[in-house]
């Protein structure tokens, strides 16, 4: 008979940690808490597959659940003392989802659950609380009826507002028994009235309904589009976890808490957690109340006038941090935890990997080392590469004026400006047209999830450093700020104010998400200063890693910044880049309205010296490091002006006729230039061009060995090669000139020719092209756009359509598809390699700078990607943890 | 040792007609008429492998060779009687060169090698004829200069002109012994003059500068060019066939005709061809004299006044009817020949396979089917699938007024109309910017074939039915009309007069190739009548082909037409030609315009009954023959008007403001819109377009089915599919449209859903898509775009230079790139069929009705090809052939 459900509490466990998979990480964490001997409320678990066999059979249970569930009940009920229904020694329980991976506030819970009109007046009569009886009976009707019997909350709110306003009272601490009362009879009639049926009294048909939910909720919308976001496959399923209640808000020497084993924001091993005295536990995540510190220390650090838990309950603080202890040194990362005080005894409910910036993991990771708790290997496999991205960031201009208008909590590092909007859904609509967008919200909550993707950062006026906006920022590495409660905001009018100060939906400010301060206006920023911690990390992650990471750069602030984050050569010099500055565009465009060839090489005499210039710059800073530049690749009308004005400036300066400018530029136009006269077939068709950018680079190579006795090896691509005897012409052509500069120079030098792979039918020809190409360098945006037939430019016009069906799990642009685009990668470094064994192999599209696609990139055997110089180290780490992952 | 010379002669010979690649087609044939025991001068072979050495070793002949061309010399001396470089009795020699593939014109020929001032004497004393022996002189000197000295021969035409004016004489035969004389020592101070060095007078010398002269040749760039064209590898090289002379020009019992042993135009079974009385070759080949006909019969059908060979030599005749007799049988084939009449002796110099219409070849192919020669699958495997295009083409309608102004020689069949031009140039210049051009010329030669390929017809002043215009013409299959002794050009002032008529460069003129009529203006034509010899051939296609051939087809007149050619079913109806309509273009807008999913449904609901009564009338007209219906496939973009006007009906119809239709066109104009938002991605974001689409198909089959019992199974074909997913979503909307309309009509009704493979994605992750698609259709045109990204419209800019560059044998979007685009194919191919064995495979793009793609296709086991109507016939034989290809 299958096993569905898996009990744990303190006298024995059925699960532990390793068994996330089954359990889901809540529930393979409280029996892993149980068999560390820690106080956790006894409890069980059914099972992930509960969810998989709920789901393949027509949303049925299987038979052997319900008396597996009885049994584990009975445990629960021994281990506790009380009795499930019963009127005098009630057992209350929670009901919880937990699925394989964390999925924060996606998942309903349910609170109280057991209570009934008969069982309250136990639970009072028990705790000898009618008030706390009565709260919790509403809490659990107001829960219950929100997430198994879909009455929506707000009612219930209404009917709270309306009872606080008739008492004129603002908290709900002011109201009392009989006003829990009368609003749990209130609740009760909402329900009546909204469903034609009573609230269920059974607490049997009260527990089933939960499970029920919360297996439901994992198909609900919000769970989809997250386990879409999130890459999380549908099958994994959900367990769900029930467990005996215990109470945080049964009187002052009660109270509940989240906390992390150390700063999720600094990454400081200081214990870092806020608690509420005489509360539950969604009292501090929903961030109703502004909770207090749990040390003195996180209470001076915040300037809070509220005392720390370590003052307050010093003996359960106590008892908490040795729990701290032991967790961090158990699980051997910084842990998030929540906990409760139930009549000053401390009681585990959860504990969990807990998410932090990434400056803090960089720290965490550090340090762990230095503790001697992980190697440098696993600290390395520990990190995001792509969170490193928000210490890569800009941060203000410390020298720069700052308006000041509001503070806040500083829940997520990072500074951003942009347009204020009230709503997750302008977000989006503004966001996707390209403006930089602040979402400003009293508090959020999961249905927000797509605005505050699309915000460049978030400011809200309630809730704490671990409420909804606070954690899942962090997670997503968007600034933020919480709790800035001078902020006064009107949804209707669509503006906010700040004592006074109004600011208007459309109106530019700037967060800094590590500091808490907002700003009006735009405020300039600086590079970011790249910490000991990070260098070390970086250290690490070169000593393992076997591809090497080189950057995309042009000018020499480029190749300079990109040396300085540790790139290792030039992957893609677009010289088509240099073309455009003010004094060479002139010549340029002569170039394109010559008439023969022989006028094309005067407007490319004109253009050599520049050119050659350029690289001789660039070989200077790039010093030995390989260069790998390409020749021209856009088609000629993107060097065209469009206006009349510009129209008529070519034309004076290239003295013709305006008609004639505009004649040529229609004769170039093209309906589809991504797949025009462009990359090597301008080489073909005008070979005075690539003649000259060949010259350039080979004089500049000459140059600079006869200046300084320097060698300079320069890998000249040869770009939008389709067949074979493109490139062998083409190659003829580099050979010739190279060879005319070292004779003209007498000087001898290295170089290779090569070819960017960006074209399907180069993939399926690569080994013929292997024959003249020393190099392949994967031109993946391209590759991209043709694999699939689809137009970057043109793109998101359906995309965004089809990422919300489900039809695409990731933007192919953003990370390579390994399936399609990556079989032609794969291909064609097979053939590359079968033609040619020591071919060099690189990839220089964007995806050099994504981790998934670099891990595909070691897959198949590269031998290194470039990138932008911001994603640098993103891909040194990325490639060290693939190397980590091929040799495991 | 190797051996590089092969001897033939009455005596034996050392080739035969199967060593074509060692001898070259005429040296081959030469050895092979000698083992027949006809009349052939004795000669020998140097092989095309001494083309490749001589190439491949820096242009040296091997050593050996002068030993084995002296043996093989005196063979020839030996036979004929003669010895080379005698005073008294000397061998004069003809030097040609002879490739393996036939390649008229391309090569440079010198006849009567081995005269000097000293042997021309002795060949005056053995002929007795003074005139003969410097006629003879003079033309080896002209000759001879111009091919392998270089000297430009149009210096010696004048130097015969003035020599004409001076002595007040028309034609050459008009000059005596002296004046040959005169000449030949003009000829020779020219050659010093120009050369510096006296024309060489050492026979030996002649002979190896002539050989040489050959070998260079084969690579001059009329050779290059032609290789190109015709897809001849440079390797094949070419051979040198050297032979003793024989002379039709020494006197009036000598003669030299060309000759086909049936009607080259008609394919009739009759002897035809023209002579020349006391000349050489070159006389008839090159125009100058306008020939008489071979056979009365000839003489009376082309209406001339002079007499036929028949008439005026009967027995040399006899015996070359005789010849044509023993060639046909043995060759099984119609023959090109050329003959030398001496003294009243036939001697043969050349047979080939002749070149023939593509009426020709069907008649010749069927009746030499029926005259026991060759067997039906040999009938097919002869005929060239694409010369059927000319059988195809319109004719002109008889009962359309023609204002003839102008007769010549019915040269190359078919009617074509255009713009006259009077250079190649003019001809490639206009014809690329799409102006249908007609070649005027006095004569042509292989200089003017890139305007020849240009032109729609060719029409020429001089010259007869062998011309170079009238040979290369027919293998073209370019109308044309030679001879058309009225016409006077006049290219200084870009017009020709017919007797007083003026037409000018850039008037319309129509040309009959069928009649040698030429009409002004432009004649309206008529749809070809396919004779009884083509039924038969496409019977006989028919039985053999194992592919079956469909036609892309949208309208029923189109379906009709597609029926008549032979096509089994339409593989391709677009939809959206549909939607052009002038009534419902209008609704197309309007959906378009919509700015919800309602009012798009609005519109599409006037569509739905136009679209479903399309489909009833190609139900009807296929009578139950497969239909593939590909649902919406360009982007909306290309349905919206451009011009202001347009737009401003457009608003108004649609009840929006002008401002709005250019919003909505600015806002669906793409960069690429060949990568953009198309096919099946806007089934996806506008379901309701296709999901009218799938009702108005599957409510065509119920209505018919209900109204006539008749069962139609569509194929419905959702286009540019790039992920499995985009189709499982589509074929499930598409399949629930189907049940609703069985179940609104209560009818039951097969069909199909499958997808166009337009795209490197799906071809790789066909075996996916193959879970959902029950068919697949090769969409190579968009294939080839993305697998090159090469845009279609954009590459004729850079084609062109390839094709001229030898870096692409073949338009890849005329035949199918087999290295590229096949590849994915073939892996598309054998993925759907892993994945589903009984998986439907057809091409619908235009390759379908190339031959190569075709045969293409056979390879990798498709079911079908579909191509444009006109090329159904094609297709058939195509297909034919390969099976027969593939079987063999």
């Amino acid at each position: 008979m299958a096993k569905w459900v898996y009990s744990f509490g303190p006298e024995a466990s059925e699960g532990d940690a390793s068994m996330k998979n089954l359990l889901g990480g809540k529930g393979a964490n409280l029996a892993e808490m149980c068999k560390l001997g820690l106080p956790v409320p006894a409890g069980f678990t059914i099972s992930t597959e509960l969810c998989t066999y709920f789901y393949d059979n027509g949303k049925k249970y299987p038979e052997e659940l319900r008396s597996q569930v009885e049994t584990a009940l009975v445990l629960v009920e021994e281990a506790v003392g009380t009795k499930f229904g019963s009127s005098e020694n009630p057992l209350l329980l929670s009901v919880r989802s937990g699925a394989r991976a964390s999925m924060p506030g996606m998942m309903d819970t349910v609170l109280n659950l057991g209570l009934n009109d008969i069982t309250v007046a136990g639970l009072a009569a028990k705790s000898g609380d009618e008030r706390f009886a009565y709260d919790s009976y509403r809490r659990f009707i107001q829960m219950y009826s929100d997430v198994v019997l879909g009455v929506d909350h707000s009612l219930f709110e209404d009917i709270l507002d309306d009872h606080k306003e008739d008492r004129e009272v603002f908290l709900d601490t002011e109201l009392n028994a009989e006003d829990w009362k009368l609003i749990v009879e209130r609740y009760k009639k909402c329900v009546s009235e909204e469903l034609d049926e009573d609230f269920p009294q059974d607490p049997e048909q009260q527990l089933w309904g939960a499970v029920g939910a919360v297996f439901s909720s994992w198909m609900n919308s919000r769970a989809i589009t997250y386990r879409a976001l999130h890459d999380i496959p549908q099958s994994w399923g959900t367990a769900v976890n029930i467990q005996a209640m215990v109470f945080g808000n049964m009187g002052d020497d009660c109270a509940t808490g989240v906390a992390f084993t150390r700063d999720p924001s600094t990454g400081e091993r200081e214990f870092y957690g806020e608690y509420l005295i005489n509360a539950q536990g969604e009292d501090v995540v929903a961030g109703i109340r502004t909770p207090q510190q749990l040390t003195i220390h996180g209470k001076e650090t915040q300037g809070s006038t509220k005392l720390a838990m370590e003052e307050v309950m010093p003996e359960a603080f106590l008892e908490l941090d040795k729990v701290r202890d032991i967790l961090e040194r158990h699980y051997c990362d910084m842990q998030d935890i929540e906990f409760t005080i139930q009549n000053n005894q401390l009681f585990m409910l959860q504990t969990r990997g807990g998410k932090r910036t990434a400056q803090a993991a960089l720290k965490i990771a550090v340090d762990m080392v230095e503790e001697g708790l992980i190697s440098e290997t696993e600290a390395l496999t520990r990190l995001d590469p792509a969170s490193l991205d928000q210490l890569l960031h800009p941060t203000l201009d410390p020298d720069a004026e700052r308006n000041v208008i509001l503070r806040g909590l500083p829940a997520s590092p990072g500074a951003a400006a942009g347009e204020v909007v009230f709503s997750s859904e302008e977000a989006v609509d503004r966001a996707t047209s390209g403006v930089p967008v602040i979402l400003v919200r009293v508090e959020t909550s999961p249905e927000d999830i797509h605005g505050m993707h699309a915000s460049k950062a978030i400011l809200t006026s309630r809730g704490g450093m671990t409420s909804h906006a606070a954690v899942v920022a962090r997670g997503m590495g968007t600034p933020c700020i919480c709790g800035a409660s001078d902020l006064r905001i009107d949804y209707a009018q669509q503006l906010f104010t700040v004592r006074g100060q109004v600011v208007k939906s459309g109106d530019f400010i700037t967060l800094d998400g590590a500091t808490g301060e907002v700003m009006l206006g735009e405020v300039p920023t600086l590079n970011p200063d790249l910490s000991g911690d990070f260098s070390k990390i970086m250290e690490w992650a070169d000593k393992v890693r076997t591809m090497a990471v080189r950057a995309n750069a042009e000018t020499e602030k480029d190749a300079e910044m990109a040396i300085s984050f540790g790139a290792e050569g030039i992957g893609l010099c677009r010289t088509e880049h240099m073309f455009f500055e003010a004094e060479r565009i002139i010549a340029v465009r002569q170039m394109i309205l010559a008439e023969s060839a022989e006028e094309r090489r005067a407007a490319l005499e004109k253009l050599l010296p520049m050119q050659r210039d350029d690289f001789t710059k660039l070989f200077a800073v790039m010093a030995g490091r390989p260069i790998t530049i390409r020749l021209l690749d856009p088609p000629l009308h993107e060097f065209l002006p469009h206006g009349q004005e510009e129209m008529e400036e070519v034309a004076a300066a290239a003295s013709v006729s305006v008609s004639d400018v505009q004649a040529r530029a229609r004769e170039l136009s093209e309906s589809n230039p991504m797949l025009g006269h462009r990359g090597c077939r301008l080489g073909i068709t005008f070979p005075e061009i690539y003649e000259m950018q060949a010259r350039a680079i080979f004089e500049a190579v000459a140059l600079l060995k006869k200046e300084t006795g320097e060698a300079v090896t320069p890998e000249v691509m040869i770009p939008l090669v389709s067949m074979p005897k493109e490139l062998a012409v083409l190659v003829d052509l580099v050979r010739a000139t190279a060879d005319k500069i070292k004779e003209e120079n007498g000087v001898d030098f290295d170089y290779l020719v090569g070819t960017m792979i960006e074209l399907p039918r180069a993939c399926i020809l690569a080994d013929a092209i292997a024959e003249t190409a020393e190099f392949f360098s994967f031109g993946t945006n391209d590759l991209t756009q043709t694999t699939y037939g689809l137009s970057r430019d043109d793109a998101s016009s359906f995309l965004n359509e089809y990422a919300k069906r489900g039809l695409i799990d990731q933007d192919p642009f953003q990370s390579l598809d390994p399936k399609g685009v990556g079989e032609l990668v794969k291909m064609a470094a097979e053939k590359g390699r079968s033609q040619r064994p020591e071919i060099k192999l690189g990839i220089c599209g964007e995806h050099g700078g994504d981790p998934a696609s670099i891990d595909f990139c070691q897959s198949v055997g590269l031998d290194y990607v470039s990138c932008s110089a911001f994603r640098v180290p993103i891909a040194r780490l990325a490639a060290a943890q693939s190397a980590l992952k091929a040799n495991a």
